[in-house]
């Protein structure tokens, strides 16, 4: 770094701390900003503070949102009844994609991992108790990740959700569509098996 | 990208257009910034605007600096004699690291390519010709990259500069050090067997 002057190697070294941006991409693209029309680069840098500074989280579902109530959540024509709890804004944004699911979501910003020192208390469950409490839930579907925190985490909230009487679902673990079975992963393999639906 | 809020989508949009960032990866940048400390992403918009606003080129040799003339070129104790010309400021940091140059550098910020529509006129050409109208130099040792571009542009500036009487050398092409030869390209191969050296 210290073959570049001082304001070349900052920003060289500010954008190699995002993740998945390894030295020589921080550099690649810092030659790029450096050769960017100024307002180019102005504009990025407004983009940047903006989003950070308005977007915050929905009070109802917790998705990120630049409105005090996200969209879905303020969609009456939506389904209230019926709440998909997903482990981030990502994930609600992939069912969305589908165009198909009609309830509301509740994210949770993370998932239960004790490797990772994650508890209970780290993502947003305490939240997700307080509106099954509050509001009229008929069904929480848990569409948390198909990885071991994702599954520890659809336990636990399965365990505390159950006694309330609200009915709790999972989404189902399988091949994919399209998926060639030889090249799908024995676990996988086995969740198809256990999974499997009469035809 | 409609769903995410609109600063949301902005921000993804931004990054997206940078080199090399494809939507996933913006998508990734973009929570990642929303998720940081305000005061991380106030310094990370900050270093941009101010690194876009105070990098220019040098006046002798063009490399990017924040100072009038880059540490390089205000060195008395570099050999203002000998110049070793490169494509971009990124080829200058490469021979800076080796740590065992001592002459000066001359960045032309890219390199002839006719299929490019790039010509002489647009690279600092010109400025290289002044240079050596002006100073008194010994040696130019051209080091463009060993590309179609970086040889035309090897080949036009030595017959340009030839006639002056100021020395002209091209860095070596050949296998690169730890090379294993089986793996190495044929016009690699080749380029070593012309250049080979008596031992």
């Amino acid at each position: 770094m210290e073959y570049y002057s001082k304001e070349i190697s900052s920003l060289i070294e500010e954008l190699g701390r995002l993740p998945g941006i390894g030295a020589k991409t921080a550099q690649r693209l810092a030659f790029h900003i450096l050769h960017m029309p100024k307002d180019d680069v102005e504009r990025l840098s407004h983009t940047l503070t903006q989003a950070r500074q308005n977007v915050h989280y929905c009070k109802e579902c917790f998705t990120l949102t630049d409105q005090d109530i996200c969209p879905i959540c303020a969609n009456a024509k939506r389904d209230h009844k019926q709440i998909m709890v997903v482990e981030d804004t990502r994930d609600l944004a992939a069912y969305e994609k589908t165009g198909k699911y009609e309830g509301v979501y509740h994210v949770l910003h993370g998932a239960i991992s004790p490797m990772q020192g994650i508890g209970p208390d780290d993502i947003k469950l305490k939240e997700l108790m307080a509106r099954i409490a509050k509001e009229d839930i008929e069904e929480l579907i848990i569409a948390t990740n198909s990885s071991l925190e994702g599954e520890t985490t659809a336990m636990y909230i399965s365990r505390l959700v159950k006694p309330t009487g609200v009915k709790v679902s999972r989404i189902a673990s399988g091949v994919p569509v399209g998926g060639d079975l030889e090249n799908i992963d024995e676990v996988t393999l086995l969740r198809a098996l256990e999974g499997r639906t009469e035809l």
